[in-house]
């Protein structure tokens, strides 16, 4: 198994559909159409499309028609990347080693470009040019999934912790809220629209959840370990800003940080064992987002 | 008919379905949760929802199952404006004769407030909890209805034209352009949402959605008029703004704006006369977009 040419695979079809689904912007103003694909084509890893589909295939039922969904995820990503490097939020001027959405486009194009990334989301997954072979039940269980996860009580709750914790001593119960809701739920809800799609009973949902969360915080986890130990030029954004924020090192250390990851991962390869030899690629993503450099 | 004593009964149905719905926030950090309830009740006219349920209960329907759609255009109208008066956007000090959003939380959970009203009104759509009863075939319609109508090719390249346009010659091609999508995009559709969920054929249908299409500019030039001509204190907001800004007011002059307003309201009456004795309350509640004062 070369995990390198899954992923990349992977990748390429995503990107083909998120590129088909680029074409339906193009009636609106140029500024704005221009900004949402600068961020959405930001050569991103498209790990959560990527959870969605594999989960997916490692159930048995072919990725064709969940790709939509797939591609609304990444979409909702990119515009969370956008409203939180905005100077308002995190201030960032370097994303994926280019200048951020409103480096590139201004602030008032690039807050609305997120909110059009959003927005067009919700549209991709209930328009019928896109999902018409997929039962109107199962897509409203998905975009319910979705939205549950990047709302109030999911990524943007996270989101808020997250920039009202900023230079504050902080708790491990806020840190822990912040990397459950911020990362986590995007990335948990990735792998159950996966799921949930290919018809997961019950009790199969339930670990594959298990799966996506440890992957979640691993994920997480791995970030607060790269804004620490990595280098600037290969993670492609300012790093070191995590001082004055609630991340794991802060609050752990690198060494139990680093125990803690690995116990994450372990939990992830334990959590999709039911599937057997199916279980192989969600065993190696589980490893992968451990150790990714960038 | 009494038109204020039937707005008010509707607001109040429309209030108490919106605090229903806001009890599902209380997972939320509370900043958030505030600072989304301080928008979404802030003596707001409700006339997106008002519209859907009126034009619903014309087609005669009960208006009971479409309350949370109707509520989810009202969250989307409350984002949109969270977002507008941002300083990045319009800076805006005041709304509703009390300070904005980010004057009273701060810009950063001002626009994660906005995130929030937007991601969570295709959560209200999506769940069951609010909408079981609805034939799912219809709950994905509806999405696709008020996605298309808030998203990139709707309300925000409107609302993009509109900030991009500012301090500028402009044209009548780019003020019909902001017209169109930034204000009667969402009005329009929450009469369509009205008629697709009453079962509407094709050819009502077509003229409901020219009835919204009329009412939506007639707010808008309504509201253009408003700003030039209004008082702060009536009307809630500061004004004179658009001195800067693509109005009706500057492309055609105060005498042509009246005179295309009440044409607008005209044309809404016609539209929907195959209603008959049906048709009153929408044709009042057009007659009322052409001449409120706030």
């Amino acid at each position: 198994m070369d995990l390198n040419k899954y992923l990349l695979d992977k990748k390429i079809l995503i990107e083909n559909s998120l590129k088909d689904i680029a074409l339906s912007f193009h009636d609106c103003p140029s500024p704005l159409r221009d900004a949402m694909e600068y961020t959405l084509f930001s050569n991103g890893k498209r790990i959560r499309p990527i959870l969605a589909i594999t989960t997916c295939e490692a159930m048995g039922k072919s990725c064709d028609d969940i790709l939509p969904f797939a591609c609304a995820i990444e979409m909702i990503h990119s515009y969370s990347l956008i409203h939180d490097d905005l100077p308002t939020m995190d201030n960032d001027d370097m994303r994926r080693g280019k200048a951020t959405c409103h480096k590139a486009f201004g602030e008032a194009t690039a807050l609305l470009a997120g909110d059009a990334l959003l927005t067009e989301a919700f549209r991709v997954m209930s328009d019928n040019r896109y999902t018409e072979r997929t039962n109107s039940r199962i897509t409203k269980q998905l975009i319910f999934e979705i939205s549950s996860a990047a709302g109030a009580m999911g990524m943007v709750g996270g989101q808020v912790m997250d920039v009202l914790s900023e230079g504050k001593e902080g708790t491990r119960d806020v840190l822990h809220y912040i990397h459950t809701h911020k990362t986590t739920a995007l990335l948990r809800a990735s792998v159950r629209v996966g799921a949930i799609f290919a018809g997961a009973k019950v009790r199969e949902l339930k670990k594959l959840t298990k799966y996506g969360e440890s992957v979640g915080l691993a994920f997480q986890i791995r970030d607060d370990l790269l804004d620490a130990e990595g280098e600037e030029m290969k993670v492609g954004k300012r790093l070191k800003k995590d001082s004055t924020k609630q991340t794991y090192m802060k609050h752990y250390g690198p060494i139990a940080s680093k125990i803690r990851l690995e116990q994450l991962v372990e939990d992830a390869v334990q959590a999709v064992q039911f599937l057997g030899r199916d279980s192989i690629i969600l065993a190696e993503i589980a490893r992968f987002v451990g150790n990714r450099v960038a």
